[in-house]
C-alpha cells in the first residue's frame, strides 16, 4: 500500500480520501485520480464545498439538526406542526423523513442509539433535551422514529420510560411489509409484525 | 433524491461528493455527514489537501505522470535506467507497477487506449511523443505494460508498428496465472496463454 514514492501532496489526499466511509485505500487512489483530471469542474470546487460547508454548517440547539442556520430551518419554518415530535436516531434519518414528504412537524436528533456494548448511555444522547421539550407547552405527540434494530427500541423502550407522567401521546413507526416488498424475500419477524398488526381491508 | 431541503451548503457538498468515482447519492450523503461530524480531524484537512493538489499538481511533460515537479520524480531521478521505457495506459497503472518494485526505468503514460468504440484516434494518446523517445539516443527497450483487455492490445499492437525500423526491443508483460490464482478461477483464455508460454521447471 505504500504510496511513498508519489508526491506528498497526493500522498495526503489518498489517504485522507481512504478515511471517508465507502471508500477504501484503492478507490481513493481512484478517486484522488479522477479528482486531478477533473481539476476545475471538480477538485476545487469540492474543497471549496468543503470549507464551506466546515466555516457554514451548525447543529441546531433545539433538535439537534445541522443547518447554516441555528435554529434550523425545520425548527424556524413559522408553517410545520410545532406539536409534534420525531425522534430519530441520526440526522441521515431525519433526511430521509423529509424526503418522503409525509412528516410536517418537528424533529429531535438523537446523535445515536443506547448500547450496552459499545458503552452509549443515556447521558451520551440528546435524551435529556427531548424529554425537556416533551414536557414543555403544546406538545402533544412524540413519534418515535427509531431502526427496526435491537438498539433502536431500546431506546425507544428507554424514552417511553422517562415520558412516563408526561400528558404526551407516544407513538411509534408501523412495522410491516415494505411497500413494493414481497413476502417470498421477507424475514419471519417482518411477516409476524405485518400480520399481527393487520388493518380491515 | 431531492435535497432541497437541507442547507444549499450541504446540498452543494452532497451533488460534487456524488460525482467521485465510486460514490452515489446515497454514500455521498453518508459520506457529507460523516465529514461534518469530523469537521477538524478529516473536513478541513480533506479541503485543504484537495486545494494543494489541485494548485501544485502538474502532468510531466516527458512522461504524463502526474507530479508536484515537471519532469516528475522518476524523470529527475539520476539513480534509474534511462534506458527502459515502461508504457502504461493511465497514472493508477504506473503507480500499480511502482507498488511492485520490479521496475527501475522510465515511464510513459498514454492516457488511454485506442477504442473505435470511444473513438479514440493515436492523436487523442500521447503516442507521438512516446515514438520520438523511442527514436531518441539510448533507449534500448520499450515494455508494452497495457492491460490485458483488447483496446490494450490493440494499442500496443499499434505501437509496435509504429516503431518499426527502430533498433528499439519491444516486450510486453507474460500472460500467465497469476501468483497465488487457482487454476478452477481462471478463464480459459489465461490457461491457455499459461500453457503457451510454459518455462522449464
Amino acid at each position: 500500500m505504500s504510496q511513498s514514492r508519489t508526491s506528498p501532496e497526493i500522498d495526503r489526499l489518498i489517504s485522507l480520501l481512504a478515511k471517508m466511509p465507502g471508500l477504501g485505500p484503492r478507490s481513493a487512489r481512484r478517486a484522488a485520480l479522477d479528482l486531478i483530471k477533473k481539476r476545475d469542474q471538480l477538485m476545487r470546487p469540492l474543497s471549496e464545498a468543503l470549507r464551506a460547508a466546515a466555516d457554514n454548517i451548525k447543529t441546531c440547539t433545539t433538535c439537534g439538526n445541522i443547518d447554516a442556520q441555528n435554529p434550523c430551518y425545520i425548527c424556524a419554518a413559522p408553517n410545520r406542526d410545532k406539536t409534534v415530535i420525531c425522534v430519530v436516531q441520526d440526522v441521515g434519518d431525519l433526511w430521509a423523513m423529509e424526503r418522503a414528504a409525509a412528516f410536517r412537524g418537528q424533529y429531535h436528533v438523537l446523535g445515536g442509539t443506547l448500547s450496552a456494548l459499545d458503552g452509549i448511555r443515556p447521558e451520551d444522547l440528546n435524551i435529556a433535551s427531548l424529554i425537556d421539550r416533551a414536557r414543555g407547552e403544546g406538545i402533544s405527540e412524540i413519534i418515535l422514529a427509531m431502526n427496526a434494530t435491537v438498539d433502536g427500541q431500546t431506546t425507544a423502550h428507554y424514552i417511553t420510560d422517562q415520558l412516563e407522567g408526561t400528558e404526551v401521546n407516544i407513538s411509534r413507526l408501523a412495522h410491516g411489509v415494505p411497500v413494493g416488498g414481497e413476502l417470498d424475500y421477507l424475514d419471519d419477524g417482518t411477516i409476524s409484525a405485518a400480520l399481527k398488526s393487520r388493518r380491515p381491508f
